[in-house]
């Protein structure tokens, strides 16, 4: 943690945070104090107050605004893709732990300030979350297409590949069949409920591996519930990939 | 419907058309395909092809925006209201049956192209989702800014009193322990429940009528949990507001 988040600032301290920030952002904080409680965690004002500024009401913002600059790339990179893929694709693309990883990789851990010190491994939530307060605090200093811009440059590209995040989640079905077909096993899926609903279908899917049901899933397309039944097979079976 | 959604396009239908949607955004269409597709349910399409071009994807579009756009609004007029209020007001604001009746009010029902001719009362969420995609249109069409403002100014300020949104979301222990006086109740909350996570905890109240248990809930407060207890034990009880 820069030291001055605790002991109140000094104009070099703020030159610091600010060239940090710079770094991180590819964009010179003009309003800074709002930078600055993006990196404040609740922990660190020690109040119960939930009317204090911590970053959690920046966090709800760039949380919004994340999900809303995903859904834009998603829908421009894939104009042939179905919204239940979009769906898909972004909610794999903005999990917790992908969060978590970029703020580690784009050095946040060293300005989030905790009542804790230094945030510890026990804690990586935090590092996310601040992520996403950054990423509201982007949107308040410079707007929606700045903020989309860092967003696309800065956090994604550089460190998630979105084919392999469509390969992961596409595959599981034919990963239980190669798996079977190694280990001799025998594998169905059956359809085993289908919901009708005004504008589309629930359809519920089964894993029998030697004629024991393995996994279940849900999805709006016989294909869709499938997939999420293998996956929650793999998930008990501890099948892989690779 | 406008007919010629069915029969293709001819130069005065088109006219006719994007006047309608300018009445209805307060812009001038400039990419008109895409409002076209805003209002293509699928049914209209008829098949099962799930790639094919009916406004979902639009709508999974427009429903992020919306969703940051309303974050955003609530941001900027709440600054002294923590995330919890937010959210929640959030959720209120942009729950499906509002999405409907704003989509009906602004005049959609006669735009949006269905399978089985006009849209009839048992299908109201083909409304709400042709707004969603609707702004998914504008979005595309006139970004981020513009967008914002047909939101607050076309759909919010006219339709929702964001006061009486709020009113009715805190008062429900208020309103059960105004008639448990009424109706000369012993009405009791008890926290049942805390389980503790890394940065909250979740509470789970109980309200206790007459030593009856009436109603559950749970917040990542005690007052949040209890909130919603009150509002299931309103329910239950059919306490109703005024």
């Amino acid at each position: 943690m820069l030291p001055f988040l605790r002991k109140g600032f000094l104009p070099k301290d703020q030159k610091l945070f600010v060239n940090k920030i710079n770094k991180v952002t590819g964009l010179a904080p003009k309003n800074i104090p709002v930078y600055i409680l993006a990196f404040t965690h609740s922990s660190f004002l020690n109040l119960e107050d939930s009317n204090s500024d911590s970053n959690e009401r920046l966090e709800f913002l760039g949380d919004a605004i994340l999900d809303s600059v995903v859904a834009e790339l998603l829908f421009k990179k894939f104009p042939f893709k179905n919204e239940g893929f979009l769906t898909e694709m972004r909610s794999r693309l903005v999990k917790r732990d992908t969060l978590n990883m970029i703020a580690e990789k784009i050095g946040l851990r060293e300005l989030v300030s905790t009542g804790k010190g230094n945030v510890n491994n026990g804690s990586k939530s935090i590092l996310g979350n601040a992520l996403e307060a950054l990423i509201g605090a982007v949107f308040l200093d410079y707007g929606y297409d700045k903020t989309k811009k860092f967003i696309d440059n800065r956090l994604v590209k550089p460190f998630i590949d979105i084919e392999e995040l469509i390969s992961t989640t596409d595959n599981y079905k034919s990963l239980i069949l190669e798996w079977a077909d190694k280990n001799n096993r025998k594998v169905y899926f059956d359809i085993v409920k289908i919901v009708k609903h005004k504008s589309y279908s629930d359809f519920t899917a089964q894993v029998r591996v030697n004629e024991k049901i393995k996994g279940k899933g849900v999805g709006r397309s016989k294909k869709k519930a499938e997939q999420v039944a293998a996956a929650d097979a793999c998930q008990k079976l501890k099948i892989k990939v690779g």
